[in-house]
């Protein structure tokens, strides 16, 4: 298998260096081969190849089977004109390989459960997961139009890109508690009520799921009231945005929370949700665990390696509730990137 | 002062009324004079006019200093066509009256940090007020369209319209600890970015208040994992629809919670933040104080009453502070909507 390596700005370079380490020790235990490219995107990318997603980029992932991505952007290009900034490479990725399918689980960990803002009765039996929409509506509509009088976004959705998300987010359902949570501002919003006939429509084909339609400023409250009440929730781009930063606060660190964005095909691009913080870069403080599960969700999704992404996640449930904890997580023994990801290979072996 | 009350639907009649009691008690004490005039809105005025916002509402409300509503919507108008649906109504007032600053203050109580779902050390000290911009963006823009195949809404804001909730927030702002938050989404929306123009223009006028920009992902987070860093938040209208829906989890009880409707002059529409609650209408469980504090919100902002309104405010705190609690607090005495008022009535005397 063939995986391009994007390992962005940042802590980028060091997480995904270490998800590195955990798929070479999976193909040593499972005997696979990977093999792995590295290319530019993002920050680095503007600095070395002038663009934040250069040809040579989209032409790597394009051979490749699988993508996995560091994280994108930092100070040095905040004052960019809006082509030449970090997230465009992110942005022009999603778009030009149509990833329109993002996965994003939300999982609360017992190790964990004291770190989270909110309190433990609240978060534990956290397990859900939500499907952003990730190639439609403001993100990417015309028109756009600005002016310094006014500016206008367009938020635009066709059946077929409705269709397909729904489609996922129901058939996720089927594998794991069987339940659908459909966000919307269907009170509002045309594209809210067309998006609630499609599933109500979809949910035919489907009659071993729940469904329920939630709009999103209750869903926002839902998030950190009852967590654990959701499995699978769908959702358009923007919200999507919005919900699943807030969800990610849930389980006690951003750090550890992983992402697939996906299309039709095997094909993904695999991401820890957690930004480029360039505060640490470089000290051996981040997180890994972020990459290195959406490492397990590459395995899962794009390889059909489902014994071996399972094996990837108890490793970093054991290396948790062992105690080992990063410099993000309050509580347990610190250890550095590197050795962190040291113990989950441990657990490997 | 003439004021029209729309009670609506739910619980709208009963925690209205309480609040009603609580001016009453606050005329006799400071010796103002109220008058109450009743209309309907919402769901009841279907039932009664066969439209959500009837021209008599309106009338009543142009002739009156302010207007307090309780809440409006309920199980029995969710199958009404688009124009028949309660919620219509509060749009219409909305842009009727040019109600374009959405102020919704956000404020712990002691008393009630262990109803919250956010550990206390997360929620003690949050005192921040949303400034949500109500009559423009996806709510009302145009064009909106949907055919089965398609829809599309379109956000549109024009510098008018950005300017003037972002000083409604820099004058605010002065009134507190002297800082705003604007929020946006301006690494990717056109509106976004002439909105965060705006706000640096503006800001060249205060010099005295600090600004920050934040991404609407990101406030989504920060709400929850540090609320007490705010003090003034200012947004498009449907991200302050979601970010206060959020916000409104911090404090322990959506209940609690006022807002106000306010445009230049000194008109305004006071109302809970909570909804219709259908299920505990009319059995006496409903939480008053969300109700009772945006009558104090409106002798602050309409009447320049700004004694009296500390005077309501000092009663609630206090009678929570004594242990008395509605149905939907967790711990204390519980006491019905007409006790609880009293006790708050009590304090005022
Ligand atoms: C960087 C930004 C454009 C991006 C988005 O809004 O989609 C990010 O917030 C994300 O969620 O992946
Ligand atoms: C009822 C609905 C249209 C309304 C809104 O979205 O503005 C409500 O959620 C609110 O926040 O007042």
């Amino acid at each position: 298998k063939a995986i391009t390596v994007l390992p962005g700005d940042g802590i980028g370079p060091e997480v995904t260096a270490a998800a590195v380490h955990v798929l070479q020790a999976i193909a040593k235990r499972f005997q696979h081969e990977f093999e792995f490219h590295y290319a530019a995107i993002g920050g680095a990318a503007i600095d070395t190849h002038g663009q934040p997603l250069p040809d040579e980029t989209i032409a790597s992932c394009s051979t490749a089977d699988a993508v996995l991505l560091g994280s994108v952007g930092g100070p040095k290009w905040d004052a960019n004109p809006p082509e030449l900034r970090p997230e465009k490479g992110l942005l022009a990725l999603r778009k030009q390989f149509n990833l329109y399918a993002n996965l994003r689980p939300v999982k609360s960990y017992k190790a964990l459960e004291s770190a989270s803002p909110l309190k433990a009765e609240h978060v534990s039996g956290t397990d859900f997961v939500i499907v952003r929409e990730l190639t439609g509506g403001l993100y990417f509509s015309e028109p756009r139009k600005k002016t310094s009088d006014m500016a206008a976004d367009t938020l635009v959705y066709t059946r077929k890109e409705i269709e397909r998300i729904v489609d996922s987010a129901f058939q996720l359902a089927r594998t794991r508690k069987g339940k659908v949570t459909s966000v919307d501002k269907a009170n509002v919003l045309a594209s809210s009520k067309l998006w609630r006939e499609i599933v109500e429509e979809k949910k035919k084909g489907y009659p071993d799921v729940e469904v329920e339609h939630i709009l999103v400023d209750a869903a926002a409250m839902q998030l950190i009231r009852e967590p654990s009440s959701f499995d699978v929730i769908v959702t358009e781009n923007l919200f999507g945005d919005i919900l699943s930063d807030e969800a990610s606060m849930i389980t006690g660190s951003l750090g550890m929370l992983p992402s697939a964005s996906l299309r039709d095909d095997e094909f993904g691009v695999y991401e820890p949700i957690h930004g480029s913080a360039p505060d640490i870069a470089g000290q051996g403080k981040a997180n890994p665990a972020g990459a290195i599960l959406s490492a397990a969700m590459m395995l899962r999704h794009s390889f059909g390696m489902a014994v071996e992404a399972q094996a990837i996640e108890t490793a970093v449930e054991n290396v948790l509730e062992d105690g080992y904890f990063t410099a993000d997580l309050h509580g347990g023994r610190i250890l550095s990137t590197d050795a962190w990801t040291a113990k989950v290979i441990e657990e490997l072996d």
